[in-house]
């Protein structure tokens, strides 16, 4: 049997062009002989859109409609105004393709630093939401720039995409040994929106009934993040404060270094993407210091999404021992943690 | 001269009776002779809303009015259904007397716990908007209950809400001796508001020029108030993200059991309310366990707001010290604590 993964690789600005490149090498070290990876690249984020203004075209979709996945560096550069490629590129992606599910796992492996004290035991995984709630772009400006201007956000949530997210983290929980989930709102002040949430999610707890379930608000979400974060499994949460919890999230359980993320279309309909959750970090782009660890572990979500769980084990496994290996050890560039990667996963 | 305090005291549900005993304890403790202390008791919360199914009426409004200031304890109940006692009665509070500057200091003191490794020095306070943003309440429901059902939150920003308390936050700054603000939002994504909250900070900006100022998305926010919080001095936000990042402040710097706040209004025109951060806390009401600390800090909050500098002094003295000395001995009851901080103000 011949395979193959028809890969878009998106290696953006900053620091996605070298944590990329260690992605993928390690990408080639992990799959077996008989599986053809083909990969194309395409320029978008900042050195696009200053040369034609385009941030990502209704051409560009179609281009990336046809590969398997995609795999994302970063987008955004502080010679870009906000919000430009943010939503022009980055959300336009993620709504086009549907990418309801944002999968963010956070474990902190042995050997990491946090900044937590104690020893605290993580493993967890954050669902977000990734094609609703505030993150629409619906709302607008009156009288902009006057004394009188008024800007609203308006936060859409549908019966249809939240219990669909919903679903998909108690599939997550009942498979996983604790069997936990926890919905994470403010259903106290944002009431249409958070019983809406909390509704959905009590009707479909109803057909997992092994799964335990709690509720908590986004605001004491952040303490027990802190002060208890074994006490998490699986959380299910609306697209905003997804994106608060799991950098939170992301800082306790070893940082933004090693953080990755999945934007999941499940029915395959569309490619999904995956990226790590930093960002392009402008600051250190373009002198190997970056850390390519939450790319190469962002194509392990991507090989787990395709079927290759085999492969995307060694990946992990071949993380948590570079991690627990660098203690006392002189820093190492981008290109020397892919290389060691790259022999981990292939030995 | 002759001076006096008329103050409305809302002890509310579970261990907010034990506390507000306890900060009124302290209250009367610190004030000098010539004061008089008047206060009036007040039934809002659970019981009242059982009895009377009133949560907050417009006659409850007009009495509060007349008050110099409002102690509260904490308001909710898990027999009332989420969200009617807070958009009932603390948000309409809230909305109603214009308490648009949500004052919440956080300070790591010595000798207390925190959940970060390291000595981390923390000592920043964050100035919440209170009347605008996502709490606004506008939004709404169709197809309830449906698999159709759409449900929308609506974020409300004003330049004239968010001038003032960027002012206010501003001022505030200049006062302190890091002179440091940042902004916290999200311009990238919520552009509309976040583009709002960025032109009024960096417009009033040029009127504090010895004011050092920083943006930061929220969700970058959390990762330093974890990693780096000293690097914090004053941050102004709008209404959802302060509670957010207020919460995880208080984590960090002692937890909510040591967390004062101020809903303030600062022209004078409403009384402003004070309360502990924390919530009523059912599962250990009526037993003694509850901390008062943050209701007492409360109460210095209140003293400084209506001009006793000096008294309010007294009391985060007293707290500091009280703090400085609980290591490695039994834990007290509420009134215990109490006393001990009454009698270190009194002395
Ligand atoms: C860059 C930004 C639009 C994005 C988000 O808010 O989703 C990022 O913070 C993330 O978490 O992937
Ligand atoms: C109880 C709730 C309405 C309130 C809020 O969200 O403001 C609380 O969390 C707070 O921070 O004072």
């Amino acid at each position: 049997m011949s395979r193959s993964i028809d890969l878009a690789v998106i290696p953006g600005d900053g620091i996605g062009q070298e944590v990329v490149a260690e992605g993928l090498k390690v990408l080639s070290a992990v799959l077996p002989q008989d599986v053809k990876l083909e990969t194309k690249e395409y320029d978008f984020g900042a050195r696009r859109y200053h040369a034609t203004g385009e941030t990502l075209t209704d051409a560009d979709l179609d281009a990336l409609k046809g590969h398997d996945a995609i795999l994302l560096g970063a987008i955004g550069d502080p010679s870009v105004p906000s919000g430009v490629l943010e939503r022009g590129f980055l959300l336009r992606l993620r709504f086009a393709f549907d990418h309801h599910v944002n999968l963010r796992p956070s474990k902190l492996l042995p050997g990491v630093a946090t900044p937590l004290a104690g020893e605290p035991s993580i493993d967890f995984v954050v669902v977000r939401e990734g094609t609703e709630g505030p993150y629409t772009g619906n709302g607008g400006t009156i009288r902009k720039g006057t004394p009188h201007e008024v800007a609203t956000e308006v936060s859409v949530n549908t019966a249809f995409g939240v219990e669909r997210v919903v679903r998909d983290a108690f599939a997550r929980a009942q498979a996983r040994p604790r069997k936990k989930l926890a919905l994470i709102h403010k259903n106290n002040v944002l009431t249409f929106a958070g019983h809406l949430w909390t509704d959905v999610f009590n009707r479909v707890a109803e057909e997992f009934p092994e799964v335990t379930t709690e509720y908590m608000h986004v605001d004491a979400a952040t303490i027990y993040l802190v002060t208890q974060p074994e006490r998490f499994d699986v959380i299910v949460t609306d697209n905003l404060f997804g994106d608060i919890v799991t950098d939170l999230a992301a800082a306790v359980s070893g940082g933004i270094g090693v953080a990755a993320s999945g934007n999941i279309n499940p029915s395959g309909e569309f490619p999904s993407m995956f990226e790590p959750v930093h960002g392009s970090a402008p600051d250190i782009a373009g002198q190997g210091k970056a850390d390519p660890t939450a790319t190469v572990l962002s194509v392990a979500l991507l090989l787990r999404h395709l079927g290759y769980e085999a492969e995307a084990a060694r990946i992990d496994e071949a993380v948590s021992a570079d991690l627990a290996d660098r203690t006392g050890k002189p820093a190492r560039s981008t290109s020397q943690i892919g290389d060691a990667l790259a022999v981990r996963v292939a030995g």
